[in-house]
């Protein structure tokens, strides 16, 4: 533990996740273990991100969780974001690509372990970490437990769409799913989108047609339990370019299918904006059109929705994404926040127990 | 049958689909049967695409195929293209959303069997269609049967990427797959691609991340016997966005999957280009960036990249997308007439027997 640890003055917040459902406030004080260490961007970025949210929330309280050199960077910051920092020391970074099982065995010093135990023994309201997923989700679910019925925890992430930003789910590890999951997938999507936007999403099934006969048998299958399904309001299929146009307000798909259409989207707009610098590049039109062109990108770009619930384990978990920058890390912090003080865990267990 | 196929000076080819391997040439005459009333934009689009092609290969022939009251739009067409396009009327134009069985049953006279009997008879060397995927695919395999060893064809689409574009396939129905089938499909991608584009490809296999151990168990096991094949350059796993970045030539994937990718890449391209036009209408910086944002789009626009060869079955054929304006539709005519002049289906039939 360092200094910051010690002289820490955070006081205990009133936020608990066993409050009751429906206890709901946006600017109740709010303890978020950080995972400062398992990005891409290493503790720098983490530490820069953690500040950017400790100075637009006044009432966010941050436990980071790194290799004990790393805590100097909190020297230069001022005492007023100092004081909303405890500080737990952890020597051991996972790599991005650790082998899931090996986390669990053998790396109890982790700061990926270390910043879930917080979360599992109360001291914190939420996690953040911008690590291996696969490791996320096996220490998340070893340490937190599921939910009941959940068998494997899901991950839910915003696009950008047309209007307002679309949530999909499952771009997790969860590759070959039935129809059984697929329903459960939208069960633990409806309440979350709920929770984060404040009604309730039209819901689509990813598919690579609309009418009714089309795509494998476990899709047409979850049609027929969504259409069963009082909860939730299903709309019908979708397909991948709907998605970008609001058809529906939160989709279902595996988690193949999820991680393509996500990274095959980040892809082709990678590329517009390749092509459009090239021929941009040192000419008047350029410098004229900047502004706007960063403007666009700036709404379409993976940073502005960073930030990846993980759902169906027992806490609020975010998974940031491990390329993210600082002001990414920042949005996922800021996630962690609005669904810790709004009670998402206990509404899915709410939901979920109601369905059974 | 119309006047215009009786007055027809079209002589016969002396490309049969029987020629033996290996013998090309770019500027051999070739004969398309054209299916000229199944795309979305019905007739208009396809004849106004014929006659884009006609005009630019002076070597090609086209067999129109359409209802007969449709023929009058070839009256105001220059004598030479007129000379070197044969009509037959068929009158049952298939929907878009036809079911592919019912095709098959009822169907004779629709435009789709017609144009395929053209290539199945041998007045033909190729055919193109915008009509219904699953329509085509059935009545491809019913009346030109399939290649040594393929159970069900698959279709290749081209995508745009950083330096050069990349094809990808299975696009068609085949939305759940074993190993083996991704085997299949990389043997008759990477024979089309080597034909088509001059050069053997780099081949891929889509999964959702690049090391060994990650993905389903079809697509690790079908990374063994790509490993294992002499014939296929196997680079590896690819991600979705690694596509545009060209980390390979050619990709491998089941048919949901590449739906996936292909259809979330337009969408988030459209997504981008809706939101520019917004930022940049009515403005002098958008009136300056014009010329530019109409380039960046024109070479990332689908109809740029229209043509999807069917492969596996006996005989030439491209799937034109529906959607696609003129322009794309004499692009499908013109990847027609290069497959049909490189002799891709005896290149393939021949590297078929040789992997058994």
């Amino acid at each position: 533990m360092s200094r910051w640890h010690r002289n820490s003055t955070t006081k205990r917040t009133t936020l608990r996740p066993d409050r009751p459902v429906g206890v709901v406030s946006d600017s109740a004080t709010v303890r978020v273990a950080v995972d400062a260490a398992g990005s891409d961007g290493g503790p720098e970025v983490a530490f820069s991100g953690v500040r950017q949210a400790l100075s637009r929330d006044p009432e966010l309280r941050v436990s980071l969780v790194a290799p004990e050199a790393e805590f100097h960077r909190l020297d230069q910051w001022p005492r007023e974001l100092g004081s909303r920092v405890r500080t737990r020391a952890a020597e051991v970074v996972l790599p991005a690509d650790v082998n899931p099982a090996r986390a669990l065995r053998g790396a109890r010093d982790s700061t990926l372990w270390q910043s879930l135990q917080l979360l599992a023994d109360g001291s914190a309201d939420a996690m953040v970490s911008g690590g291996s997923t696969g490791a996320l989700m096996v220490l998340a679910r070893h340490l937190l437990g599921t939910l009941p019925g959940v068998e494997r925890p899901a991950l839910m992430a915003r696009i950008p769409s047309l209007h307002r930003p679309v949530w999909m789910l499952d771009l997790g590890a969860n590759v070959s799913v039935d129809a059984r999951r697929l329903l459960e997938f939208a069960q633990l999507g409806n309440v979350a989108y709920r929770t984060i936007e404040g009604h309730a999403p039209g819901v689509g099934l990813l598919n690579i047609g609309t009418e009714p006969g089309k795509g494998p048998d476990q899709i047409r299958e979850a049609a027929r339990l969504l259409e069963a399904s009082e909860a939730i309001n299903y709309v019908g299929f979708v397909e991948a370019d709907q998605v970008f146009e609001n058809r529906v307000d939160l989709v279902v798909c595996d988690g193949f299918s999820g991680n393509v259409l996500l990274k095959s989207a980040e892809g082709a707009v990678w590329l517009m904006f390749s092509e459009l610098r090239n021929r941009l590049r040192g000419s008047l039109a350029g410098w004229i059109v900047r502004a706007r062109l960063r403007a666009v990108h700036d709404r379409l770009d993976p940073a502005a929705h960073n930030g990846a619930p993980l759902l169906g384990v027992r806490g609020t978990v975010i998974k940031s994404h491990g390329g993210t920058c600082a002001r990414g890390f920042a949005r996922a912090l800021e996630l962690a926040a609005i669904e810790a003080r709004r009670n998402l865990v206990a509404e899915l267990e709410a939901q979920l127990l109601a369905s059974y």
